[in-house]
């Protein structure tokens, strides 16, 4: 049976920190046709925030470790990001809901268990334990789910998470029930040979070449876990993962390969 | 056709303000059977953060002027509590979904039109446009509505609302289809002839009661608007008002009148 086609997207970056950008892209977003689901960042509002009211950020390794006073900080910032995006969807047309993964258990999580470094009130997602099913319930009333990057635990305690992996987890318990197309979108236009430079865009990237990619310095930092994610993906099931514009969300949902990065294995 | 019951409950006060009345509120709620809404308020936490920002809190007549810094500020603390009362509901097992007006347009408003005071971005809801059976479709799949005291304009604009006329609008709404129930809880008995005493209950208040112990200076500030919404309610065709204390919800949902202040016309 051909599955149905279902479009995730990521959307982070400074396209979430301002007001114009986001507006541009939910306006774009809204003329997606079909199944979509659309997953926020927090974008530097979290880290504005904290600095504002005195909470130093604590950064390991590029994560943020999430003490209490950072979890209260960023269940406000993102939720109130969710909201916003859910209600400008709502007045463009597009019947969306603002959920996070305590929403209906849809995104069951654990708090990460403590290793060399603990990172506190951060969850990471049971990927077994999701219900394909509950998604589709969702998707099939013909609403577009917009997730704020925040999971639970069975105890009810909320949990900060990273929204690539949150779509991308999405995208994989989906991809049985869907064929379906993962774009990870942002100010750039998609992976660069030089981060300043959109015109050295890298149109097609397989493992093979990542590691290569990887070994010159060229894909580095907060790219490593998006495209760690993307692999991921690809191998359970997902049809295809895009990195790209925010700006060109519709040329990124087309079936032929306009722009962005192409990622295949 | 016998009405099926709905029990509509307003939380506010200081139990939104400690983490640990608010839990053992929502553990009780919780064990409360059938079709229920939670509509909650924001509390001081608003005005708290709004203090360590440094923007001021405009009041006027008890009622908080909502300016752009300021709406950023409530659309976070509310949404952020939203999040939290839903994920631990959640937890102890009663399927919620937390939402506010915006959501499937399910509190149509518009921006409160400047009269002698501009009140910024404050929503009223428009009564009539309030679609009862959208309601009815998330009831009847046995989930729990949770209300952040938001709406929104047809325009996507967010709009701070007050929350007791939030659940009179959605009491008055469904009571063409529901039995409704419609109870304000907070931290103290019901309304009281002394408002540090809880053992100064006033157990009943007809209309006419009402405008006497107005008069008396006995029923004042913030009471008024509650006492004025349950009135509205009423006369719409709600079943029962009664204003009592959150940590007695139980008894407060029982057909005998246990506790707490019985309105009736």
């Amino acid at each position: 049976m051909l599955k149905k086609e279902l479009i995730i997207v990521k959307v982070g970056g400074n396209v979430i920190d301002s007001e114009e950008n986001l507006f541009s892209f939910l306006k774009k977003f809204h003329s997606i046709k079909g199944h979509k689901i659309l997953v926020h960042g927090g974008g530097k509002l979290a880290t504005d925030l904290s600095n504002m009211l005195g909470i130093e950020a604590k950064m390991v390794d590029g994560k943020r470790i999430t003490d209490a006073e950072t979890l209260k900080v960023v269940v406000m910032v993102y939720s109130g990001i969710n909201k916003t995006i859910t209600t400008e969807l709502n007045a463009f047309g597009t019947e969306a809901t603002g959920i996070c993964g305590a929403n209906m258990n849809l995104l069951p999580a654990k708090k990460r268990e403590k290793g060399n470094i603990d990172y506190g009130f951060v969850g990471d997602i049971l990927l077994d334990k999701i219900s394909s099913t509950e998604w589709q319930k969702i998707l099939e009333q013909d609403i577009c789910p917009v997730v704020a990057p925040l999971t639970a635990d069975a105890k009810g305690q909320l949990l900060n998470t990273n929204a690539d992996t949150i779509a991308s987890s999405i995208a994989q318990a989906l991809s049985q029930l869907y064929s379906v197309r993962l774009i990870y979108c942002f100010e750039k236009d998609g992976v660069l040979k030089d981060p300043n430079d959109n015109s050295s865009l890298i149109e097609h990237i397989t493992p093979a070449e990542y590691l290569n990619l990887k070994s010159e310095g060229i894909i580095s930092k907060g790219m490593i876990p998006k495209l760690d994610n993307a692999w991921e993906a690809l191998r359970s099931g997902v049809d295809k993962v895009l990195i790209g514009n925010a700006l060109y969300i519709e040329e990124l949902t087309t079936s032929e390969h306009k722009t962005g990065t192409l990622l295949s294995l």
